[in-house]
């Protein structure tokens, strides 16, 4: 027994979040405020299972596959790492090692790979529109195969990382909020600045400050989204989180000034992004083969990018925030720091280095978020699978 | 209780099969009839028992080590799956970031990556002669480590795919037509095309229509093999699928016209391979590391293939088989289908469109070819475990 | 109850190794010789265990993960055996598709891919010192973050070889000649020859001739180093190889007559190694990235080597040895052999042959030796755990 647990399920049986079973994760948004809230929930559960060396396995065998369209460190190990804690075993689409034919469709190979597949994660979000559409095609895909009888069960989907969403990196910087605040609810009313930085790389993903706008808001929180002229994110998107905010009783405002911004803010996040036209515009070159369109679209970023330098987030902007120094940073790493990866970054470095600790635990959380969606799509009664789990009592590591 | 996994055992329990435990599994034609009688049943007996939840691992821990020696997606995951159902866990051997040494012998490979191995898949499909050899060789060098002392246990072998058979597909394909006709018996007589079709590629490997004449002709199907002149397949092969077919009572054809073979047919099997001269010759030109030549030869086999085009999977030509459009279209996939991955290929889209459900079935059965053959080998009463795994009733995945 | 494994347990009891418990490996050199003695009997202990088919998993769950800096196969296989032998998922960090940013700290990457990490093993041994130091910072890296409350426990480290030691697989040699002897104290007095031998490669590590001087004078062997004139091995290493035959009244010579080392001795083991000056030298070009000045001092190297071709262990110098062609011939393979994998090498294949047997089994110690690492590591009473293992009696391999 423990009281920490025990709570957890305690309010985990106030919520409804049924239909999570035999469902994908893709968007946050497509989920009720009651699923999210029993997301966060069971990861903190899992976590504290693991930290008192209690097994949460739920497979005996079965393989999550993954797909990673993109180079990946953290979420890579985020997902083997999640999968491995319920038992399964990860095994890699690599398309570059595979015999996926020219003008073979998307339904055919996700069938493939599914026969044994309780779960599938996928990472596409280098073109606007594409990433989620093929993460909604294989999903579809998987579905009609189970109905068809081909498969004997429906793998599920967890998104990580689309062009639009990141729900596992939001969903690990929720639980580290949660976590830090002592509740979900202590985070009403918070101010949180979401701003753009500079960083000597073009073309990064929107779908970080997308995802944080479209999450924080549900839940609260005031959200201040700050960039420079021309750097918007996806505009329904932009309009949704200002839905959430006034449906939740926050604020949502947008800005051009950063130190507006983090006046006051409580917790702020900046980070470098492409703007929404630039990468839409990059998305018709590739689709359109213009090598040289593409290179000269780069040089016009990166030359845009150069001249909001000053998009940083230094020491002494961190004064005019809440708590000054002591004000949680966040970013989901690696960072642009200056004088350390960079000349000049999204970040100071005696800023960077005195939010280390956090830093880290943040992106502790996503593999317990990555666990915690999988779990909530293949356990029917996950209250009852977590209290099984602890009194089955199997350690997770025998050491003694 | 489960009639159908009784009803499998039964069956098992009147063959003779005691030969397959501890040894390999290279071709078809090394088993007696029985023996590939047994695979089948425990193949359907696996997936019984999976799709009723009930774990089949029969290892707490240990390896199941993949060569793959050409890209692979479908035999990858076959692999990874099968291996997975049982216990173990796949590692490859990734040549590529081997420290294989020039002139390290093929025993020494083997035996290093052996120590807690409990079985090897090996896929070496590109070179007449070369991928049965290597296979050969392998399992002798493992055998001979064991028998040294310097192994504990013999890993055994499966073939994943040779230059002259396909095993694990051929096996996937006939548990297709045992589950769609009703019983192995349910075979006899029914009439198999197994015919070339063009593909704009050149030099598909001869094993996949190999293997299937090799084995429909066992079990009394009656086995039309057509290709335009000088597409021949292996002529000793031929030759012994000839002999099979007098032994079963069945008929075994050859000719050089895709829609006599298609007549009144039961089952069509259309797919692309390579003249077998010109992979032998193929195989003589890599050998002397003659580019030039080999340059010459594929843009001759191109050539040569152009003149086929008319060898395709068409509605018109469904229309002469037995059911029509609704006979029984095969292939292992990916197939080249007009229009989709090419102008001109294997089968009309039409036709693949209308038995694409019936295609990924037939490949739903490889993990279990390969799980079961893998479960001959290992072990020593496949009866008596299958009900043992029964009775101890662990849940694959605990979903409630 | 098994005599010998009962025999293992009761040398273990009388020695003092607690401080190996949530400890790293990195150089045989930071451990007692009790807990190295402490080493060797659980490696046995362990491959006694399996070799009676009884599972050794200590892990539910729970992420092994690899960092191979340079190719592998033996250790590579090594590693995911020895891991896996456990209970442990390999998980490999493959940098060339790894999101490592430029300029992201060792802490961050080390952090980042251990969350549920038991064990890190990492090759890099590449130039000389920064293996060592790499090691060495991952290390207190995750030290830190576990110290910082970021990770729930401490992943502990393993060296699969750094430029100064090779500790899995000089271990893995020790096991060999302990199993071939009938006891680590039957090694006292027996003399070996560590000699250099030509290869018409350049650049192999001085690692292992160093682990070796390192490991077997401290045991009471008589040490015979032999090598060219310019061969030499770290100077520090060497003095601290003379000082540990000292305390263990042994002898260590140091000599530049391959002849005079293999007479008389017990076991001979020559291989290849480059010069340490020259792979100074050659870090120092690395990091001024003097492409030029690397090409110049290769060609340099290989040309020095060219006149040291008589280094080669014939069956002649086999003949100066205690039991002539008897004699133990050691190599970490794989062997440049005469005729087989070059014109002249380190060894004739008549004397590689007739050893092979010997070789091999020298290489199947090093899973056991990984696991014994990792199983010191990671129990508090390594004792008590083999004998409840045993008594738990969970076959490994359920093959009837």
């Amino acid at each position: 027994m423990d009281r920490t647990f025990d709570a957890y399920l305690e309010e985990l049986g106030k919520l409804d979040f049924s239909d999570m079973f035999n469902n994908d994760f893709l968007h946050t948004w497509d989920k009720t405020t009651d699923e999210l809230r029993a997301l966060y929930l069971v990861a903190d559960a899992l976590r504290n299972l693991r930290e008192r060396n209690i097994s949460t396995r739920i497979f005996d065998s079965g393989l999550a596959v993954s797909n990673f369209r993109d180079n990946s460190t953290r979420t890579r190990f985020s997902f083997a790492s999640g999968t491995n804690l319920l038992g399964l075993q990860q095994q890699d689409l690599d398309e570059s090692k595979s015999q996926v034919a020219h003008g073979e469709t998307v339904r055919e190979t996700a069938t493939m790979i599914s026969f044994m597949a309780d779960v599938i994660g996928i990472r596409d979000d280098k073109f606007i529109g594409e990433g989620d559409a093929y993460m909604r095609e294989v999903a579809s895909s998987v579905e009609e195969s189970w109905r068809d009888g081909i498969l004997d069960h429906r793998p599920t989907l967890v998104s990580l990382q689309s062009d639009s969403d990141h729900p596992t990196q939001s969903s690990a910087d929720l639980l580290y909020l949660i976590n830090e605040f002592g509740g979900l609810d202590e985070l009403r009313g918070k101010k949180v600045a979401v701003t753009w930085a500079y960083s000597p790389s073009y073309g990064k993903p929107l779908s970080c400050p997308q995802s944080l706008i479209m999450l924080l808001t549900r839940f609260g929180m005031n959200v201040s989204l700050a960039h420079p002229e021309g750097y918007d994110l996806m505009p329904e998107l932009v309009e949704r989180a200002g839905a959430y905010a006034a449906e939740s009783g926050a604020t949502f405002t947008k800005g051009t000034d950063m130190a507006a911004a983090f006046e006051g803010a409580d917790i702020v996040i900046p980070k470098s992004w492409a703007p929404y036209a630039a990468m839409e515009k990059r998305t018709k070159l590739y689709a359109a083969g213009d090598a040289k369109g593409i290179d000269e679209l780069e040089q016009q970023l990166l030359a845009q990018n150069a001249t909001h330098q000053d998009w940083c987030c230094t020491r002494e902007l961190m004064e005019k925030t809440a708590n000054g120094q002591d004000t949680i940073y966040m970013h989901p790493l690696p960072a642009d720091i200056n004088g350390v990866s960079c000349e000049h970054g999204e970040v100071e470095s005696e800023v960077f280095d005195a939010h280390r600790e956090g830093l880290y635990k943040e992106a502790s959380y996503k593999p317990y978020a990555v666990a915690a969606m999988i779990f909530l799509q293949k356990v029917k009664d996950p209250k009852a699978m977590l209290k099984a789990l602890e009194e089955r009592g199997v350690a997770r590591w025998v050491s003694e």
